[in-house]
């Protein structure tokens, strides 16, 4: 199928352009905008959930979900108190591009918001690989999907910014060893900045909540 | 984009095609070959891992593993007992094809075994788009991905034979509504073989074991 890699290439040019006009929109409204990875079922939604009532009267937040289907997480993350909730139902695709944010960037005055939370189809693999425009790219690795990940997903664990070490609270009842999770995280992504969180207990969120202030605060 | 739309077509029917040939082969050789699909971390290695030794003696089994990178997967299911453990690095990919498949196969002897177990990349999107040849798609989702999965990823959930809930010793320590979720499946996929398995007590694993000596003794 090599008669393929040059349309791919070319996908992949226009989707990082769009990436660089979404980026020039965000930082001419100044916000500050992350775009959150990880597995399904790692606690993306969870986290926002958490989040939101966290920076209420601190930050105003508007999120956009990503999702094969239904309107559950933007449901989740306007209960919670988000300002503004976009869903973005992908169809089939697997993965959040530059075109689908900007479609949804359509549909907000970004000037009345200080943080934008992008929340992508839940997928270790491909969202990697397409940019955004967002400043910030966060994974959640969530502690039940074994301390392998690192290894197996090198592509995202090499690319973000920051780790969300989620569902601490099931370290008990799981065999998963930190030190062999964060020993593969430090090859790949030395230093990033780690958080470890658990959205049921609410262990570690202050500390994420802070980052986020922090970032936005620069904006 | 639409102007790629024609090529995708093509591949999927080229990979169709493919994928017949796979299971002509496969079946000249009388094995039966199940296609193992689940989220990153569900546990399609652990199961695999607990269902070898139980099938001592009763079937001759061999597995492929498809991965991103490393072949931590294809070591243990060698050192749980497969006779034959063919590890394939898809370099990027998100997904086995039947090419990939294909590519495998040739490094096995077929006659030599009863049952082909093939554990895909971890992912619930693109998986279920590409057949690969095998007599049935096994899908293992993980109680802490959460409940909300059937209706967040209804093309992975359509497609599948068979249905392992997987880390069931985990339900004390989670809000996951097994009515909500069972509803979710019964809508996409009535009558789904379902399996609810812990890998860590071994409760359940009996009964899929059972259902794969069943399949493999009508090839």
């Amino acid at each position: 199928m090599t008669q393929n890699i040059p349309i791919v290439e070319n996908i992949m040019n226009a989707n990082d352009r769009l990436a660089e006009e979404n980026r020039a929109r965000i930082n001419a409204a100044g916000v500050f905008a992350i775009n959150i990875m990880a597995s399904p079922g790692a606690g993306k939604t969870s986290l926002i959930e958490q989040t939101l009532p966290r920076l209420k009267g601190k930050l105003r937040v508007a999120t956009i979900d990503g999702d094969i289907a239904t309107s559950i997480d933007s449901d989740r993350a306007a209960a919670a108190g988000a300002q503004a909730a976009v869903q973005i139902n992908t169809g089939g695709d697997c993965h959040l591009d530059a075109v689908m944010l900007r479609g949804a960037l359509e549909q907000l005055d970004l000037t009345q918001f200080d943080l934008l939370i992008v929340e992508n189809v839940g997928n270790l693999v491909c969202p990697a690989g397409f940019k955004l425009g967002t400043h910030k790219s966060v994974l959640i690795a969530s502690v039940p999907e074994g301390d392998d990940k690192p290894y197996k997903y090198p592509g995202m664990y090499r690319g973000v910014d920051a780790l969300v070490i989620n569902k601490v609270d099931l370290l008990p009842y799981i065999n998963f060893r930190m030190d062999y999770f964060k020993q593969g995280v430090e090859v790949l992504n030395p230093g990033v900045t780690t958080f470890e969180t658990s959205c049921r207990t609410g262990d570690g969120l202050d500390a994420w909540v802070d980052w986020l202030i922090q970032n936005a605060k620069r904006k």
